[in-house]
């Protein structure tokens, strides 16, 4: 940020009176501007045995695979932000869904919310995100064309969680899982 | 935002291209600037039988009291967020804390992540956002003076679930509770 956004004049990184952290500070209206972390919200989706992904066909990550998932918008909920992904990027409705895996994304200001669910008859499709859509049993997930590594905690975690059949909520932050399948490694700075 | 924070010139309100929604897109640099909602996270701190609440020194509803929670800042994990409000609002340590209740309130562009936890040792302050800092028994809650619809939720269902000792981990939109308590009403709009 480098001007004000509600005058246009140029703003200034400081600490306001008050505050323990720099904010940027208009320097005529005196607005504080605060930045925080976005939501991002998505769904797992299941058919039977199977998981429903998605090929990228946008960066970042285009052509690895990820679960329909975007920012949550002003105005709705999680879920509904969930559902509205499922069906933009898969062409998917969701049945029988429900809250599962929150992860912290700390250094890149990220926070993610995602439900699980059911996939409604056997409709989906490849939305415009998409360059394929398509359902896996487990030991053909592309584990390492995965876009991200909360997919593959998530998918990693999902498929443990159903041998118990039991499916707790669960906050975590991401890593040693994707790491441990793509030998990359991007420690929290 | 009436101005581009990167460049300073007017923005305009439309919709992109290949976007479904209204954004604000500078009229010089054609940066599309994204306005999402925003987590605040909070924890309910419980010492015994009895939970720790703090009186309201800032608005909005001050006066009123509530649980330590604010805004994710940037850079921090949801839960380092719940136990640093806790430290400023009062002054208070949190030990065995878990995710325990997430709440949309979509027509403010809100999301609310609790955590819940126990008092370290038995002490706590009244930091410069509260006037008063207090445990209460359930039975001393003052229902009618709470500061929020999420809070009066929360307590409501804290103390429910305390009589199983099972906390699970839900995501609701609050306001039933809290209209019961307090005569009021405001429906999503």
């Amino acid at each position: 940020m480098k001007y004000c956004s509600e005058c246009g004049k140029a703003v200034e990184h400081k600490i306001p009176e008050g505050d323990d952290r720099l904010r940027h500070i208009c320097t005529r209206c005196n607005i504080i501007h605060y930045h925080n972390p976005r939501v991002i919200v998505g769904c797992l989706i299941s058919q039977g045995e199977q998981v429903l992904l998605c090929r990228r066909a946008i960066e970042p990550r285009k052509n690895y695979w990820t679960i329909p998932a975007g920012f949550l918008e002003n105005g709705e909920t999680m879920l509904h932000g969930a559902l509205r992904e499922s069906q933009e990027e898969a062409c998917a409705e969701v049945d029988n869904e429900s809250l599962y895996r929150l992860f912290d994304i700390p250094y890149i200001n990220q926070v993610y919310v995602f439900y699980r669910g059911e996939l409604r008859g056997n409709h989906y499709g490849i939305g415009p995100e998409s360059l394929e859509v398509k359902l896996f049993d487990e030991k053909d997930i592309p584990w390492s064309e995965l876009a991200f590594p909360v997919v593959t905690d998530l998918l990693t975690e999902y498929f443990q969680d159903r041998k118990s059949g039991n499916f707790p909520v669960r906050v975590e932050q991401p890593g040693p899982l994707w790491a441990e399948h793509t030998g990359w490694s991007n420690k929290p700075r």
